[in-house]
């Protein structure tokens, strides 16, 4: 029987009105192991974003303007009813609850997978339905279910890291007094990672591990599974005084807390782990102090990352070069062999880790789907004609990269160079802000969408997210996107030492996708009798494909940019270059 | 005795410890009559915003970034410190009394001329203070108080308003149902002057009338003083069943109401009227709906105020011809000269009512003085050197003007060139936004905040404002600013036949100011496949001083931009001119 059918069954047996399946894990994780991909194994879809409604009767799967396209495609046939996100008439969740639910209805799902701030929305939208917190539907008739990732720990050195665990800890205790909090309790993997300086592998290409953090005044508790200790581990988390706990053991120690003053972030605690706590204690809901500590990085963490960039620029522009050149003669060019030679040229880089994330590499009408991922069934062969867009990245012990370039294969129209053009006048018009402290995201998009929005064009997603350092690709608080997403938290004023990527795009469903993107380092540009002003430095390095580019369509200033930026890509990585390589860096790199 | 002293020993007398006096009248208006002005009479500062508090030992006067530079000036000696708004470090007023008054202090205030959204926002604040709504300390003192204003109503007739009293009432009546309320309460002047299509001179340069309305289903209800009521309008008012009472009657006749559901904008209202409605019947809190309904201008509005805006070109231009022709020769030209001349030019327009606010005319430094207006005492002669900022506008029965233009009276240097340039490609890029429906001014600020914003400079306000239509010059909802205010309410959607004005500028303190002031009526910019988009058409027909201008500045989107709009200005208001002013605005409009 038909998965979802199945579920509906149980619906019906239980009474369950509407059952929901978010993508997340216990620590509300953009990324996820196997174990938690329930919401890809009942609906097919398996974008990284989307929440699932199964109602005894129908199906619906909420999912933003990234996966659009791709959840259309993988929902065919499925009876499964895409609601697109963000687009104008779709009702969110909670309101589509509200308005397709009678009254004492009943809501189920596994509260442990839940971000608290969804529930407490739901509980406001609809306070005449009842929740069950506390339903795992799907365990039962998912059968070859994969286990819990297990992955070992190792230790990021201080002169990568730029900061000891002992720093970061004080750090987040002052903020505990500052809360008048007695105990924080951490869930999220990546703010673990970053406090105690340590990584592993338990979710692809997020460098994290399944963890708990329980911190007060005197001591820090982490939870883990004991076996990804090692010896050397061992001795560190001793040194530092780190009390270890069985990962399992986590919700039945929660239960132990009482009449304590916790600090809890609700858009990353679980709704099992925030209910356990609620009526014994009294909770302050605020960002974990640890998500702005980690945002904004330290001097270290960015000459390292500057350094990632240099390389991962080098094993991109060897890329370019391969593939610029051997695109008339060679026919067995296709997505997947040129994105696994990408691969293999970041992984001769020194101190690579992994890809920072699954390579979109999307000829043609494929790159209109902003997060496509080629397989054996959809690869395409290239040809010498059209657009070639590559989304991709690294991660390194000295930080994770994320770049995209969209390559001109062979002659371009018109069309196709006035749409790449503008592309490039949105990066660059963000790249040049200058602004004073207190802005945001939300302020600035404008610049990056309002070249394209002149075509009266338009891409469904944010300009650009922050980037972690040997963590997750995506990092809150700071992004750019013109309206705000509470849940995609990407609205914080910029701080010097923010990581941004920087990446409008044109999406023309089954014609092409255009997309170029960069990373920027918030840095200061003065300060005047009128404030303090910031604005970015560009740290991506790789030639932008000159042979997509309509010259007369950008001004002194954009030809200005382009050039200085041209030449610094060219200094920086033709040293790590062969002679022919070399040769044509300087071509494509010229002064136009 | 000083005022302030006076006032100091009531509170002692009368154990308050922080007495609150706004710049409001019963309605909330921006500007007020000479009755209301209580707090530029105590203060001495005369600037259109602002709010003073008074402690036994102390007194503060809040006011934002347009009058910094006035009000510390006018404070000079009178030992009131001066709290500069939206200045780092500055905190609000409730911020301020939280940290300074002990628990169960008394705050007073009277509470007729305080928004009730204040109160709630304080009391949310300071929840263990008590507050005293009752409390009018200044009546006594203020001697010679001036009479509430007396003026005659006068018809707004359907060809210029383009909408009748009965047509815009059912819009209420709708917005009524949709809300379940049973009654509504208007409080705005601008709203209910709206709604009547009735207009009078109770206010200086704001063509309103002192009045409540109360609307059900059944009947609307008018308070004002009977005798601004003459044959004529009496008639109207009888015609189109509007109930009218004395406005004194107003608070006696809400006592009366009970048991209902009022809609209610605490934006508005005062915090009697809601104290009184409060206890006895169910609030609904939403902007009154003839806000929006006011702001997005019909098509019989809009091309009246088109043709305002001609008019007032002609009178703007002829002026600028005078000045600019004069200048050398003449060395009786001052400030208050030549703004006298252009009120003659504006009152010589066909339909003319009235300036639609004190006209700022400031030469050099006195320009650094956003809302600088000339006295006798501070008048300067022009000379032909330096900048003369010329911020104006008209009332005329067909709509509302607001313009700035600032004329190089001579010789530049290459700085003031290139801060008149910057200034300019400000206001270019603004007027040249296209924007998806749904964008606030909150996301399109920074493109004419930008270029200034590179010079390490800054204008301490926002970068437009609403206009009405024969109504207040600074109409709510929409806006250009890059941080909420909330009390300014000006971050609304844009919505096609919004009219706003774009002006950026720079201000040097003790050197210059310039601004470049254009309205604009939002207009729809076609759609796609991506949704609909917006832009803006500039209905100022003014020329922009090509003596200022740094041309080398410039790309050539920028000049053909100022090219094609010189072209336009020249095309409407030519044929309004004498031959010598043709010729010269010839010149004054050629292409760069």
């Amino acid at each position: 029987m038909d998965k979802i059918k199945q579920i509906q069954k149980k619906l019906v047996q239980k009474g369950i009105d509407a059952y929901i399946i978010p993508t997340a894990d216990d620590h509300n994780s953009e990324y996820l192991c196997e174990y938690y991909k329930t919401r890809a194994f009942l609906s097919g879809f398996t974008g990284s974003a989307g929440t699932l409604v199964i109602t005894p009767k129908k199906s619906f799967l909420w999912t933003d303007g990234r996966y659009h396209i791709q959840a259309s495609k993988q929902l065919e046939g499925k009876n499964i009813t895409l609601m697109k996100q963000g687009t104008n008439g779709v009702p969110t969740i909670e309101e589509f609850l509200a308005s397709n639910l009678k009254e004492n209805s009943t809501v189920a799902f596994e509260g442990k997978v839940m971000p608290t701030s969804f529930v407490l929305k739901l509980i406001e939208k609809i306070p005449n339905i009842k929740l069950n917190s506390d339903i795992d539907l799907v365990s039962d008739i998912w059968e070859d279910r994969p286990r819990l990732p297990f992955s070992f720990l190792y230790k990021l050195e201080e002169f990568f890291s730029g900061k000891s665990y002992k720093e970061k800890l004080n750090e987040i205790k002052q903020k505990l007094i500052e809360y008048q909090a007695d105990v924080h309790i951490l869930s999220s993997l990546e703010d673990q990672a970053w406090l105690y300086n340590l990584r592993a592998n338990d979710i692809p290409h997020t460098p994290v591990f399944l963890a708990f953090t329980i911190i007060d005044q005197e001591t820090c508790h982490l939870f883990i599974d004991p076996k990804k200790i090692d010896k050397i581990i061992e001795k560190y988390l001793k040194e530092n005084e780190i009390v270890v706990h069985e990962y399992s053991d986590f919700y039945t120690y929660l239960s132990t807390i009482e009449n304590k003053t916790i600090l809890l972030d609700l858009n990353k605690a679980n709704y099992s782990l925030y209910s356990i706590l609620n009526n014994k204690n009294t909770l302050i809901n605020k960002a974990d102090p640890s998500l702005l500590l980690k945002a904004i990085k330290n001097k270290v963490e960015i000459d390292n990352t500057i350094h990632a960039h240099i390389k991962d620029g080098v094993a991109f522009t060897k890329w370019m070069y391969y593939v610029k050149t051997n695109i008339q003669e060679d026919s067995s060019l296709s997505e997947l062999t040129v994105q696994s030679y990408l691969q293999k040229l970041r992984q001769a880089q020194e101190s690579y880790v992994d890809i920072s994330f699954d390579t979109i590499c999307a000829y043609k009408d494929h790159g209109a789907m902003m997060h496509y991922s080629a397989t054996t069934e959809s690869n395409y062969t290239l040809e010498p004609n059209d657009f070639l867009l590559i989304d991709s990245g690294g991660h390194y012990l000295d930080g994770t990269t994320d770049i995209t370039r969209t390559l001109a294969l062979g002659n371009l129209t018109d069309m196709q160079k006035l749409h790449f053009t503008t592309v490039l006048k949105s990066v660059i018009a963000l790249s040049e802000a200058v602004f004073l402290k207190g802005v945001k995201g939300l302020n600035l998009d404008i610049l990056a969408r309002g070249p394209i929005w002149k075509q009266l064009l338009d891409y469904k997603c944010g300009t650009g997210h922050g980037v972690g350092f040997l963590l997750s690709v995506h990092e809150a608080p700071n992004g750019f996107r013109w309206q705000i997403v509470p849940e995609r938290n990407d609205s914080a004023e910029f701080v010097p030492g923010m990581i941004t990527t920087n990446e409008p795009g044109i999406y023309l469903e089954n014609k092409y996708g255009i997309r170029i993107e960069n990373e920027m380092v918030c840095v200061p540009k003065g300060k005047s009798e009128f404030g303090e002003f910031l604005g970015f430095e560009t740290i991506t390095y790789a030639p932008i494909d000159l042979d997509a580019i309509d010259v007369n369509l950008l001004n002194a200033e954009e030809k200005n940019w382009l050039n200085q930026y041209h030449k610094k890509v060219f200094k920086l990585i033709s040293p790590h270059l062969e002679a022919d390589e070399v040769e044509w860096l300087k071509n494509y790199t010229r002064e136009i």
